[in-house]
């Protein structure tokens, strides 16, 4: 993409409304445009990220043997009168009511819009187990948004369903996503440590939290030192397999989020206890029958009686990953986007167009770059080396191609590791085959 | 994909509730589930449909040079204040009030969004022409929602958004969108008639209708009984170049959707004139300041004086495409998918399963078409040939591979075309190299 042509408003000054760095970040870097507190605009710079973690999550759930689907962001209020929730929401669900004078309200989660399709299409044992998820908006009316994306009112969630016969099966369904989140949350460059947590509006009894570590993060948490030298997890699952092992292994320590920990109880000695602050980005739930009793949602068992369904559900927010990368990975001068949640790979940085030499060398290496299938952002701007320079840390793309009619003369480009800092003076071919890979 | 893992929910009975054929198999086919009155969940089945046409439009939008963005579902409705569209709109408009008593609603469209943005952000003319698009969920409050998702009250829609310094500049971005339609209803399988169009709520004076034939069309059209016999419009095409040749030719005969007709002042002769129904499946604009001169949207030209965003806008219904193609592809027995939007290219059907050589033979099969990158769904379940014929033939795959004890022993499996219903016995080897292609 040339930047003469791409749709990136970058800003100069600080917006002082931003009380967070991947707030201010996002704004400055033409990510993201307000539309009303807490909800936002996704210009392409930053639906690009969006997409790449989107992706991450689609495929590590398809791998997991989660199938999608989508459910709509508007739902009946009588939904919600089954499973008794409707009341107790509070102030927090968006509630709407349609020219008909009928109660609906924008889906802030979607456990009684799944038990309804179960409730109507599934019967027997030998239907299960399923586990089902999609990727959609939902709406939290928050009295006070703020922190961009990271806490926003209409946000990007992937909420996925387990429905099972017993309480093994369900065990096994929330193994499943407990080991896939591990896996989602490495591909994007994150190390994420699971937390014993309170179940909140949800219900049930078993939950976890998946916690990023960072200074600016939203919650007190404490966790076992020992969760620091973790390893991601970044080995191919067989889903199909004992996964117990694995959760065990992340399990075995204490962490926990601040409402579940208790000082007074804490079994992990206070030189070994971190308490650091925690971003939240996923949240995992077992509930069993919460939903599908009050529901009536049953099937059958193999000995022909009828017993509720075991449910869990399981969250990622897709768009608050975004604000948690860059609270993760930033410096003084911008983003540093790991590699797999980058926007594009290779920002090639034209330091003078008005010289022919120096364009053509540029335009040879778009070509190339884009001949081999990488996403390239092309600064051909009629600007100086500098705006470019910065711009260019700003929005923080992994690499970094500059390109100046000197080097040009000798036959050598400079090729910038955004994450590190480091530069090389090699030729053209040589930079191209270390970014290619 | 298994069949005894995915879910997919066939109903053997045919809904009463639904007056329209897609409706009707839509729902037979598990493919969506009614959430509330025009409100649907996509099950696993039309969720992949949906996904389909959706990369198909969105690889024709960037081809024509457009941007992808995403703006929210909820808008504020000072907004719409100031384009003077808040009170124009009516009860269509789904008007929602916040927890601190603002003004929102959930956007039926976003030409103002998107003209705030621009507003806020582009100042000089030598950031234009630009051309931004997204595919989001929308919502307009039918009085009488029906016809399933062809007209629902929660429908995904892309719009796309041109701003150019001058008319001249709008009407190439005009023919880039004309002509990226064409091309992608062709992709879809689809013949669409780009139809004269009155431009309704969003305003302007230069519209075309892009219009679909069906018996089971909403609304009447009149167009040159040529068009019948136009190409799809399937090369590839330069979109740096000039497009009003392409342009030229698709209105160089009379096309007109009902409200624009004028059978007193009609140019075609009786004899030449094709009264049809039809189906809208996308919607072009060009309305020049509309927008932009009330919201103060403006930028500066090389003389250096402020003139309005010249503006246009783009719709294509994505959720309402998936039943307008089985609109205008089905028969008495079901769907039948174009290639390139269905959801699997091939159901792998075991006749026998209890059969060992029947399954071996099916399993291995199943493990070479995945091997191949091919979307095969394998009715692996223990039921009788003569339901799997049925729920193969109503959820329309474009192939249909078949193995039964019998042919297994012979050495041959049946490949049945579901199009045209030719059926031809072949070795496995020859089925494969048929299907994989």
């Amino acid at each position: 993409m040339r930047l003469t042509r791409y749709f990136l408003p970058t800003l100069k000054e600080t917006p002082t409304e931003a009380q967070i760095v991947s707030h201010r970040l996002m704004l400055r870097a033409g990510m993201i445009r307000q539309s009303s507190a807490g909800i936002y605009s996704w210009l392409p710079l930053g639906f690009n990220v969006l997409k790449k973690i989107e992706a991450i999550v689609r495929e590590e759930q398809n791998a997991a043997g989660a199938q999608e689907m989508l459910m709509p962001t508007i739902q009946p209020a009588d939904l919600w009168r089954e499973s008794g929730r409707y009341d107790d929401y509070g102030k927090e669900m968006l509630r709407i009511t349609d020219r008909h004078e009928r109660d609906m309200l924008y889906g802030p989660t979607n456990e009684e819009q799944i038990t309804e399709i179960f409730r109507a299409h599934v019967r027997s044992y030998k239907d299960l187990p399923k586990l089902l998820y999609h990727i959609q908006w939902k709406f939290r009316d928050e009295v006070r948004p703020r922190f961009g994306v990271m806490r926003g009112r209409e946000f990007l969630m992937k909420d996925a369903y387990s429905f099972d016969l017993d309480y093994e099966g369900a065990k096994r369904s929330y193994n499943r996503m407990f080991v896939s989140y591990l896996r989602t949350y490495a591909r994007m460059g994150l190390r994420a440590i699971p937390m014993a947590a309170e179940t909140g509006p949800i219900g049930g009894d078993l939950s976890h939290e998946f916690i990023i570590l960072a200074e600016t993060g939203e919650s007190q948490v404490y966790c076992h030192k020992s969760y620091l030298d973790y390893d991601a997890l970044a080995e191919e699952i067989d889903y199909e397999g004992d996964l117990q092992p694995i959760v065990d292994h992340w399990t075995a320590q204490y962490a926990a989020a601040d409402e579940k920990h208790d000082p007074a109880n804490c079994p992990v000695a206070k030189d070994d206890l971190v308490e650091a602050r925690g971003i939240e980005v996923g949240h995992i739930f077992y509930f069993g029958d919460k939903y599908s009793k009050p529901m009536g949602a049953e099937v059958t068992t193999a000995d022909d009686t009828a017993v509720p369904f075991e449910m869990g559900s399981y969250g990622i927010g897709v768009s608050r990953l975004v604000g948690a990368i860059i609270e993760a990975s930033h410096d003084d001068d911008g983003i540093i986007w790991p590699d797999a949640v980058a926007p594009f790979t290779v920002g090639l940085l034209n330091l003078r167009v008005s010289d022919d030499a120096c364009t053509a060398a540029c335009d040879d290496l778009y070509d190339k770059l884009r001949a081999a299938g990488v996403d390239v952002l092309y600064d051909d701007r009629d600007e100086g080396a500098g705006a470019k320079f910065a711009d260019m840390d700003l929005i923080g793309l992994p690499w970094q191609l500059v390109v100046g009619p000197r080097g040009v003369k000798a036959g050598t480009v400079e090729l910038k590791r955004r994450a590190s800092g480091e530069r090389e003076e090699l030729s053209a071919e040589a930079a191209l085959a270390q970014v290619i890979g």
